[in-house]
């Protein structure tokens, strides 16, 4: 078999007709910088999409996205709590350390790599209220989470009262945000709850290289801007990030083809009984697979990550085919 | 008058029409990050271009082409000579300090923003060798200088000896290298000389938002895409930065875009006898023109940028209309 | 009952009689920094010391020690495998973070907050060899462990060889290797093992504010110095820490401190029969109390630590009364 | 000639006798790091020397002190204006880019090392109000400056003025805060004037190796704190210190130490008529000399530093004869 049948990942996935479409649009002399009337706008589009006040800055990747959020609720000294299989601890290359200046991560453990405040509460209580320890500033929460899982609103503001009261800023690594609304069938603002910024991914879904740093507290639009500058981030040409973003939001695309990748993984995972490690509740399959049930699934041409033991990740994206998901689904029914 | 004539920065061009279709070419499913064949072949075809063995990787900026540069030839606790309009010095938020963690830019004069030996020699010699002084780890010169300058290979020679006999790197920001190759009308490599590391900009000539850093030891590759992932400039969809550079390699369009600029900015400065700041040798002009003067230009819709005192500074650009050239080298001489 | 009798920590104690004479000693006019010929002497000192050539600088602090020896073996970018236990991970306030600008500790577990090779392998193996994941670059021990235990001679030779074959720098955190060493009843060399650096504490052992940073490769020493300037360590009476060190190391008044230290330990762990949690190898005890035993002796004057759940901590000092220990085991005993 | 006669810098002076009466004091059993009453005493002490509320911590060196205030007034993407040979830019290893994570030093100009506002104002001005440009966060001052020369009353005021006006923080660096006091024979406060924080300096007058750092806006401790230790400056028998510090406040012997050296440094002046670069207002002197001149004073036991061209410094301090001061005086004199 040539043609190889993709989920291996949604970050693999080419970009939409209407974001190319979008970028050409944008195509002609301009202010650099951020300084394009389609940048510009950015603010407005998401204070309108969330219904409250907020700022919203393109950066060219979820890890440049989560760390500058990061900046503007830890100081240096002080240590980040979340989930030990957190991207941000696990996949970006140690960009937190950097970004802010040595702060650390604190691992915390959660039921499908989401957190709850007990979750929380386990590691932050056992820290001494003295300087020789590492004081958390900020939580960090995945939406969707690495399994795919999502965090209800109820469980948000769960989450929101535990970090007030500690007061402690709550970031939300929205990579896969886009799925997880879809997925929780609620509107955007409920599914950021009482987060103070979130890295509201376009990557996956369609998009190219722009994803929004989107700040409920709009006075922190200032640090970042500076912050974004200086780690060489302020892109030349930033109208193209722009246009992609708000290409990705105009007549809700980011929703179509959230749903899209959402409705081929619902329709793989109903083949996948008894198999499945967390529920999918976005468009992650995390499934039991021996070695030899991977061996023929890969002869058959599909493509995916190996996970540790017998787990297999299958990941859809914007662009897969029903077809592709009825016949993973049928070669995963079949073994 | 409706439409500006953009004489600003050549960072407000559009994109190339041979960008876009190396783009739209590169739109398929693939290997995320730089696993794909096209971020795989810029080390071969840098090599070729620079006739000698090299590594090279994109980045979303020059600023971060720079950064990243630097910290292969400076310690931390090292410092970086470089002139005092540099860019990395004045226009990068500060970059340098976050990127080589704390590192000094030791800022030397120059005429038009060049250096000479000499010129660092002046603010390298009294730098007592003792810790109590931050000692020179190395050298960063910009190619085109900013005021539109280049080095000659002789010159380039010269800092090379320097730098090798002081044990100090030597760093080029080629944010308009292309401009300097066309005006030095040279091989690469000779207007590259003994530089360790290259920023190779390509988004003022006619691409996006991908810039090459260039390693001539490419054993600092390792390094350098370490600290890229690190600073979130890893891009998940990388195969559209390397198209846009192979773009603009094949069939030498980095250096066509570049000549139609040059061409465009001599053009002009033969209109400016007497006026000019410094020589035009690749596509800026900085010319001296009384606020009177500037109004009258800008009422006749040539847009520029004031630069202290009575001059003004004019960009031209891979884009720049051959009858807009001529337009504003009329305007000036008819002051 | 007025008088506490102390066994909270060794850091409490005073200062040494030979210490305070060293230092009025050193009472003079002299070279500031460490230009002194008290600083000037520590390389030679320390080289006899191990039986083979190395490098000495004085710091104020064991955290500052141990940073700057990582600094020399771990870069920015990459990260340090320690126990989860480690005093740089536990009680640092993050000073790692800071001196090694981000670099990442990477918690390993193992007995009695010591690591073997299999300790490592287990967090190291799992590391994927790319960008997306901080690689491990040096490995940090305690010896004496923070339980007070020791690496012996074959346990260290057993981690240099695993951190040579895996190319990783190797420190050891020895704030309180004086006691280690009378533990192990060892040469100092066979103490220290294969590690790349030492944090060779006195400051416990009846110094005042000083500690060694020793340097197995002295061509470290270089960015060792710079680096400890640049942390406001460079202090400009330096001869009064010289002094200590110097004061400590003649006629091994360290060793004859850390067994009196030792011998006090030993008595009271004699009383402490299936008690125990680790073997009381240098001068600290971890000891099973129920909250009402030690209601018990602190009632009877005794200070210490409760360490979570039935734990009580008690370190002896170089300047434990030996009634004071008896007195204790007694007291123990009589529980 | 085999005795030398100190002039090289007050940092090479031994420790007063009373200073070490008060580390005597302290030597006994107690509560490590800054636990112990002394530590515990600064905050008040000297809260009634400025006549209000402030924090005060030890450190070791003027270096961490500068550098833990700056980091209350400075963030990482800002910038802190500093005379060009203010000590913290010329002679503290880079530690500011350490402290303050990449923050810039931004270089005055200003008579005898002193900045008046329009001094700042001629760099802060040009500097554009965009993320492309380190912005300003705050301003560091001397008192005595590099050159010995004191800041009044009325120009501190206007200092704060500015520093209000543009919304930055305003540091001293007080290394010889003690000479300026007595140069000024002001109240302490009135010599400290509306800065922000300040670093204290003992240990060139008197101390061994503590220095004070005042926090005008005691809330800021707590950041300090943690920024201590996590610098490996929180020392483990921090009493020692306090102590020191203590002795020296203690019947005002700081500032008659500080009068001592002053009254020395008078004595030379009033030879030096015609050579003085700078007004002696504290306890430095900046002579012109010429090469043979100073060979003659050389070969008569003085030690002092050349300070480029014909320039020489002379450091009187605490300890020092008044028959030296008269010697040199007459030497220079006859000269």
């Amino acid at each position: 078999m040539t043609t190889r049948i993709p989920f291996m990942s949604d970050n693999a996935a080419p970009v939409h007709p209407k974001v190319w479409e979008a970028m050409r649009a944008a195509d002609e002399t301009a202010s650099p910088y951020d300084g394009d009337k389609l940048s510009q706008a950015l603010d407005e589009r998401f204070s309108e999409l969330f219904g409250r006040d907020c700022a919203a800055v393109w950066v060219a990747s979820g890890t440049a996205a989560n760390c500058l959020a990061l900046a503007t609720l830890c100081q240096p000294h002080g240590g980040v709590i979340c989930h030990r299989e957190a991207h941000i601890e696990v996949d970006e290359g140690g960009a937190p350390g950097f970004f802010l200046h040595g702060a650390k991560l604190i691992l915390a453990d959660g039921a499908a790599a989401k957190l709850t405040p007990a979750d929380i509460a386990a590691v932050a209580d056992p820290i001494r209220n003295d300087v020789h320890q590492v004081q958390p500033h900020a939580i960090s929460i995945t939406q969707a989470s690495e399994y795919g899982c999502t965090y209800s609103p109820a469980e948000l503001a769960a989450l929101g009262d535990y970090a007030q009261a500690r007061g402690l800023g709550l970031h939300m690594d929205g990579a896969r945000f886009a799925n997880a609304v879809a997925g929780l069938d609620c509107a955007p603002r409920d599914a950021v709850g009482p987060c103070d910024t979130l890295s509201f991914g376009f990557i996956k879904n369609g998009g190219m290289g722009a994803e929004a740093l989107v700040l409920f507290d709009p006075q922190q639009a200032d640090l970042v801007k500076y912050r974004r500058k200086r780690a060489g981030h302020l892109q030349c040409k930033g109208r193209y990030l722009a246009a992609q973003i708000l290409a990705m939001l105009d007549g809700d695309l980011w929703l179509e083809n959230a749903r899209a990748a959402n409705t081929a993984a619902a329709e793989i995972a109903g083949a996948c009984d008894g198999r499945l490690m967390y529920p999918v509740e976005a468009n992650e399959l995390f499934v039991r697979l021996s070695a030899a049930d991977r061996d023929i699934l890969r002869a058959r041409g599909f493509d995916f990550y190996d996970w540790g033991g017998d787990a297999a990740r299958f990941v859809t994206a914007w662009n897969t085919r029903a077809d592709d998901a009825v016949a993973l689904a049928r070669a995963i029914a079949a073994l």
